[in-house]
């Protein structure tokens, strides 16, 4: 049998254009006399749509554009995500489902049995959980179809369900699994994802035929990646990682495929694509063109604007530079090179005036108080201002710069360079600022030398340096990495090795900023654990803060 | 049997607090010659302790204090909310469950069985349900214990379950339903509560104590309201609202009561005492003391500084005022009037010099422009910077004051006048707004009546109305209620009546405003649906948009 692989870029709630991306794969599957088309888990609505589900107009929308999709499965069988509503009282209202559309019509649904509810997830929030286990009989073949996290019990040091619906699927001798998937990127994913398909493939000795979502959507970005994986665990057929893609293959001629495992790109290479694609679609889902961001001859803007450049085009990209009495002379220069490397423009506006301004107006109420905190977050807000000012006056958005290192300990201005519309890289530790940066470096120096060696600082005060507050960051990244992304306490970092008291002050930064973070803008995630929708934490909570 | 209550404030993730007050109340108990004392959901580490749940050491932590707790049930039994280890691999990793304490042991452990995955809840990220059903006897009475949700598919018009743990746990003939619950305030959710106790009631024949928790976790303000209802639906014992309370019940006396339902106090009222728990819990539990605001002589921040001056004294409240040549002169005339009724500190700062020198810096790239948002924004975001040194320079904590209408379409400038620790009116229609300042004059003139009068503005522009921009507040209010509060979509409110442009509009305003609110300080809920963590929106998705 031949089937499609459909991986599609959505828009949430864009149903036209939906709509018309399924119906145009859905012609291109029948040009190349596929006999099923897979598209991906709640194609229709675009995954997540998160609230919107609470509305029913939201839900019949959903509806409308899927009968009007099954108008144009006459040739070709069409499995598409919908969300439908739970026809008994008793229950949450809906139900995500997969709708198995022929000659025009619903043939059958399909409804998801495991809902991921932890991290990014919530789909208990929304989905009555599926209690009844069909298979689907179409043509010679019987299919197993199987939403996302449907497959992820298998496989799992930590199963979070006490059912598998392939177990009771598979009773039924379906020939092949059939799974529609929203699996969202990390650095690991991809591994993770491979691990767990082969773990269903091996117990239930039938192939895979894996259809996941591609395209970002706001803090989350989906890489594709969707893949056929015989009853050997061997690859079949591979689509392409961060871009749409369609393939067909034939169920019969895969047992004897033996494609490789894609050659796994290194984690930069990975963050670097995933970073750019999601730059790139939050400015065109949301419709917009233009960029800015403060340059301020640190590594961290440095690698904003490269990333920008790459995803929306260096006539697109604007920087300001934005020294004070404090910038050091090489950080504007390092700057204007990087600029010049890249070929994008850039304007250089001093903030001293304003600063000053502000210090004139203060001063009956600051009085001879000494040069504190105040006046280094008034020098960051300053620029926060100025770069408002051009996002306002000239629509360009503000990209924000700040690592996650940063991010984690509270280091940084609220409403100062904490501002803007995307956080490019706080999922990005800073160590990882470093190899992203080499990376793109690789075929010779895009980013000055000079910005990568120096050592970082917020330039605030005289001579500045962030080890002056903060510890180094190859030990920081590291305590971080651990509490963050695992979970791990205090005494298990102390097992670890870590300093006692350095543990301490890290994760008091940690938790003691987290009311910062809590107005933070969104943060294309990259990692297991980022900040964000992933990671829900108390403010006024006392633990170890 | 002698039953105390013990209705408590808690401190998420403060472990020596939470247990001290357990263990004061059980003495408590035990001088009152109570035999159990019951105390409210997850008590040991405060409701809701998000992601902590998710570290092994905040676990242990709740074990240790549980074990300490139990050192102390000798004569009197102790039933505490606490999370613990669910033993089974399979499964999540957590319940949420009710120790029963006595003679230092503990003796029965209740698991939640419906795990509330909506609005502002997230259980079903940390917990497996409870699926075992068993009565716990003690002395010569047989106790159905239930945890909070567990109570709430009877009496539901739309029950998000398919099973009623009571309807099992009655099989075994209890004598008295014990619910722990942490069940946060809306100005509907006394009335809510009693509806669902009732149904209880009256459907399983049978009394229940129901132990609420009390005070405020950031967004959430838990209003108490502890009560025993007899079989016979009847009020047998009714604790206080938003206040710690302890009271101790006979259950062989409560048969006979008829107490009356406690006089619901009118919504206002309600929605008052509740923001001043909100602002009084955000600053202690969190160690501050002192506020500042912006007052700009609009109803808004009125409102904000005397909620401010309730909850944390005239003394530790500042104001400033922060005039532009936008301003009215009655606007800084009327603040000044308002502070003095309140005998509250407030300084003038003219941010006219500060907003010039901008101009200025900008005047090369702005050139011959003509003043738009750009300038608006800028003056806000000015306020913005001035209020921040002052909170950095001195400890103030920045109230926002920001209303639910202007939050929902939109209407403020982010890092301007939506800067702040705290959003005290986020969720606060302005027409409440309204009602809010005239249950504060309700014994004579607080709020100068001229605020209250006047026409709203935000005085960014000459002679600027809120009109200009909005729709008058009584329809824009009544469409937002019903899109928001009651998901009600375009047809829906085109079949109340309301004006299809102008629904159009609003819902196109309030969705295309999401990544502004996105970037918003905490809200404190006092409704069904506030915006914040339980209003869970996609950035850039287009529907209504």
């Amino acid at each position: 049998m031949k089937i499609a692989l459909a991986q599609l870029n959505y828009h949430v709630g864009n149903f036209e254009a939906n709509t018309q991306k399924i119906i145009a794969a859905i012609r291109e599957a029948e040009e190349q006399n596929a006999e099923i088309v897979v598209f991906s888990e709640l194609c229709i609505s675009g995954y997540p749509a998160r609230d919107f589900l609470e509305f029913d107009d939201f839900i019949s929308q959903c509806s409308n554009a899927l009968n009007e999709i099954a108008q144009h499965t006459h040739k070709v069988a069409a499995l598409v995500g919908c969300p439908r509503k739970n026809p008994v009282k008793e229950g949450k209202d809906l139900f995500n489902s997969a709708f198995f559309l022929y000659q025009g019509e619903v043939k059958h649904i399909t409804d998801k049995t495991l809902l991921p509810t932890y991290d990014i997830f919530d789909e208990y929030r929304y989905f009555e959980p599926n209690k009844k286990f069909e298979v689907v009989h179409f043509k010679d073949k019987k299919l197993a179809i199987t939403i996302c996290e449907d497959i992820w019990n298998v496989g799992n040091d930590n199963p979070l369900y006490t059912i598998c619906p392939m177990d009771e699927l598979i009773k039924q001798s379906p020939d092949i699994i059939l799974n529609l998937s929203a699996s969202p990127f990390s650095y690991i994913q991809h591994e993770e994802r491979m691990k767990v398909i082969r773990a269903n493939v091996s117990r239930y000795k039938i192939p895979m035929l894996y259809v996941n979502q591609v395209g970002a959507q706001t803090e989350l970005i989906f890489d594709g990646g969707s893949v056929v994986v015989n009853e050997n665990g061997a690859i079949a057929e591979q689509l392409q990682f961060f871009k749409e893609d369609f393939k067909v293959v034939d169920s019969e001629n895969i047992s004897e495929s033996s494609l490789n495992n894609q050659e796994s790109l290194a984690p930069g290479e990975l963050i670097y694509n995933a970073l750019v694609l999601g730059i790139r679609d939050y400015f065109s889902k949301l419709g917009f063109k233009k960029a800015i961001l403060g340059l301020s001859g640190g590594i961290d803007s440095a690698l904003v604007l490269c990333l920008a450049v790459e995803a929306l085009g260096k006539e697109n990209v604007l920087s300001l530079l934005l020294p004070s009495e404090f910038s050091s002379d090489h950080s504007l220069a390092d700057a204007k090179q990087l600029c010049e490397n890249l070929g994008t423009k850039y304007e250089t506006v001093p903030i001293e005036s304003n600063f000053q301004s502000f210090i004139q107006t203060l001063n009956p109420f600051f009085k001879d108080l000494p040069f504190n905190v105040a006046e280094e977050n008034l020098q960051a807000r300053v620029r926060g201002v100025l770069l408002m000012a051009f996002s306002n006056k000239f629509g360009y958005i503000l990209l924000n710069t700040t690592n996650k290192s940063e991010a984690a300990v509270g280091y940084g201005t609220l409403y100062g360079d904490m501002c803007g519309g995307l956080a490019v890289l706080g999922d990005v530790y800073k160590t990882q600022v470093y190899e992203l940066s080499n990376f793109i470096n690789r075929n010779g120096e895009v980013i000055p030398q000079n910005i990568i060696s120096k050592a970082p600082s917020a330039e605030l005060r005289p001579n500045q340096k962030d080890s002056d507050s903060l510890p180094e960051y190859d030990v920081l990244d590291k305590i971080l990495f651990q509490y963050i992304e695992k979970r791990q306490g205090p005494k298990e970092l102390v097992a670890m090795g870590f300093d006692k008291k350095l543990i301490d002050r890290v994760l008091k930064m940690v938790n003691g900023s987290e009311w910062k973070r809590n107005q933070a803008p969104p943060i294309l995630r990259v990692s297991p654990k980022a900040f964000g929708m992933g990671r829900r934490m108390n403010i006024e909570g006392k633990y170890l803060g």
